[in-house]
């Protein structure tokens, strides 16, 4: 492992044209940030630039005056445009030389996926000279650790799953290791409280200076990232711990998972823990609850069957919506919200049903129910209740209703689970 | 209207910490760029810095120096983190001042939602001397139009709806009236054909300098990018026209639409036009083919109900799958796509049915069914039929085959549609 001087400051430089022209959204780049906000590692500034040379070096000159750690994504590709290690050994006045490691590791991924390399294929096996090998144990282009005046420069596929696997397994280590210390943090999760009155309840926390804690919010939810460092992890947890207990105690209903949980992710713990299962009814998310709970894999456990009830026909007939309540209070209301959750409770045999009916617009409003009004509906076998969200203040956005509906059902079923 | 040097190259600079965190992902610089590309502006850099005054005059410095239009988004908020305005004022040498053009407009918005401004809020009335204010029809933050030392910035607010808004009123005529002669650009958008054979096709035009054809391809559609300059926009369009029309002829059954059409979009305005409804029936997208049908507005003209049945018990209680079909063939396979289809044509009365059963991972998949195996079913009054989806290259990423299957059912429907 490279044991340079010590890492404490970070620039991410995503190279490739199509990212350039808005073609792709660079999603690498937020979660490599995040990694290295968790790792206590200072980010200074994230550059995107276009397979050209120049510019690439150029970019690079710049991250390296900067930083001390130059962490790269794209271009390792095996086309004339995929220049990256090209353009670290402009920059460090090095030669390209063809590693056998890297050029067996192509021939294997080759041979694992049943096709031939053509020579192309080994412009893969180039590295500046000196260069330590990243592994890609899920794709063909290893990555490249250089050491050059001060700086680290770490160049990794711009594929997600590759980039993804090659940070976890080298980067990572490799930065703890050569951070002052050990840097820990912890990521809490809450929903159903808006930021500042959140902020209230725990202003202490986020004015004490060591662990510093830090609120981000977004579509109703709020997390809080507590952050220290200390001599040893162990240390930096026993920092953490007393912190994140008293946090949690005082927001108690609203926290609902840390670090990685998501809301479908504390509703699949809470039912697979209960061995319980979940039928859904949708009316103006679509789907959007389905799909997310389907993002996860495994969701077959507990997840039987989701009906996205469209129409007023659809909702008589697949959820058991009586005809003159739909006459009588229209497909956004409370009760017709109630009756969708205990129709698909009823119709599949699942433990809970969650509907949600509303008005998502843009058209569609009327003063009496405007764009933005939503109900989200429960049913089990004791209770079957329904809650009004008012979201007008989000009634430019289609996609703004949906999520917060979204994340406002999954965390009612949550509420209502951890009661259960 | 801002009348100095013509605009040919761009940057954008992005000002927030929670994007150089990786808290949020940032889509404005995309959504940008693919507006300057098609405006025929070259883009040379994207840069991300947080709320630090220092490193925003530095990266603001940079640009331009490389480039004769800036564009910033976020920072334009009435908080003290919102610094982008301040930071161009000491740039360029400028005092802050407030607009009472601005002041006013605060005061509007502030009306319009029912809420009464505090004195931080006017914060956004202040400005560099010799700005030119940028309308916010949606938003309290106005933009400031800026020309120094041959550049023009452009300060955007970071809230993706505004942004848009006041890109497409306010800078998207000025960089038309201040490029050289008007730059015309459209795209076309191609299913069912790979890249490489789609490029085959098309190589004489993809090798042709004016208008130049850019291909780009993701998740199993391909784009193709006509771009021209013209004296005039009416000229442009004549030269883009006969190529559009060649390419069109040559790609006839994989084309589906142009600039900012998509599969479902194609889907929705084939059932419009023939009156017609659909219905749906998923398993391993769980909801993802109804997810994307509702994210457009007015989907219930022609989407009746989705049904998401990720058990055999719902498949045959919901769609009326028979018993033996699923023990016979297994769910994922072409009959029991095939009666999906069909049952969630019957079951609702609509006009078509489309289904997709298939293995996304990472689990469950055998050397018979592996992961990455998918059926897509289609069924309409004359016909059902069952098309199968070899995607175990993406065996890796659940998230891709559920993409790609569901692309590949939009576009076997838009194909039926367009046959009927």
């Amino acid at each position: 492992m490279m044991d340079g001087k010590s890492i404490d400051s970070a620039e991410i430089v995503t190279i490739g044209t199509e990212m350039l022209l808005g073609d792709l959204v660079d999603t690498n780049t937020a979660w490599i940030s995040q990694r290295l906000a968790e790792l206590g590692v200072a980010i200074y500034r994230h550059t995107t630039v276009g397979d050209n040379p120049d510019r690439m070096v150029e970019a690079l000159r710049e991250a390296s005056s900067r930083s001390t750690l130059v962490i790269t994504t794209g271009g390792l590709g095996p086309t004339s445009d995929d220049l990256t290690n090209a353009c670290l050994a402009t920059l460090t006045g090095r030669e390209m030389v063809e590693y056998p490691e890297a050029r067996e590791h192509v021939d294997e991924m080759f041979e694992r996926f049943g096709r031939t390399p053509t020579e192309n294929n080994y412009k893969q096996a180039l590295f500046p000279t000196g260069t330590e090998l990243i592994p890609n144990p899920v794709g063909t282009a290893m990555g490249a650790l250089v050491e050059w005046e001060g700086t680290l420069f770490a160049t990794l596929p711009g594929v997600p799953v590759e980039m993804k696997t090659m940070f976890g397994e080298t980067l990572e280590p490799l930065i703890r290791a050569r951070s002052d210390g050990s840097i820990v943090s912890k990521t809490l999760h809450f929903a159903g409280i808006g930021e500042s009155a959140l902020a209230e309840k725990v202003q202490d926390f986020l004015d004490a200076a060591d662990p510093t804690v830090a609120p981000l919010a977004g579509q109703g939810r709020v997390r809080l990232r507590i952050t220290t460092r200390a001599n040893t992890e162990e240390e930096a947890q026993e920092k953490i711990r007393p912190v994140e207990r008293e946090i949690i105690a005082r927001l108690d209903d609203y926290y609902f998972g840390e670090d990685d949980e998501t809301l479908e992710g504390a509703v699949a713990r809470l039912l697979q823990a209960r061995g319980a299962t979940l039928a859904l009814a949708e009316s103006c998310t679509g789907g959007l609850l389905a799909k997310r709970l389907t993002d996860m894999p495994g969701s077959s456990a507990y997840f039987t069957e989701g009906l996205v009830t469209y129409s007023n026909e659809a909702k008589e007939r697949l959820l058991g919506v009586p005809h003159a309540l739909l006459l009588e209070h229209g497909a956004v209301s409370e009760p017709v919200a109630r009756a969708m959750a205990e129709g698909a409770r009823n119709a599949s045999g699942a433990d809970y049903g969650l509907s949600v009916t509303g008005i998502a617009g843009p058209d569609g409003g009327t003063e009496e129910k405007p764009v933005g009004l939503v109900f989200v509906g429960i049913s089990d076998a004791e209770d079957t209740f329904a809650e009004k969200l008012d979201l007008t203040a989000w009634a430019r956005s289609r996609d703004a209703i949906r999520e917060r509906s979204t994340n406002r059902a999954f965390d009612l079923l949550r509420l209502r689970l951890e009661e259960d």
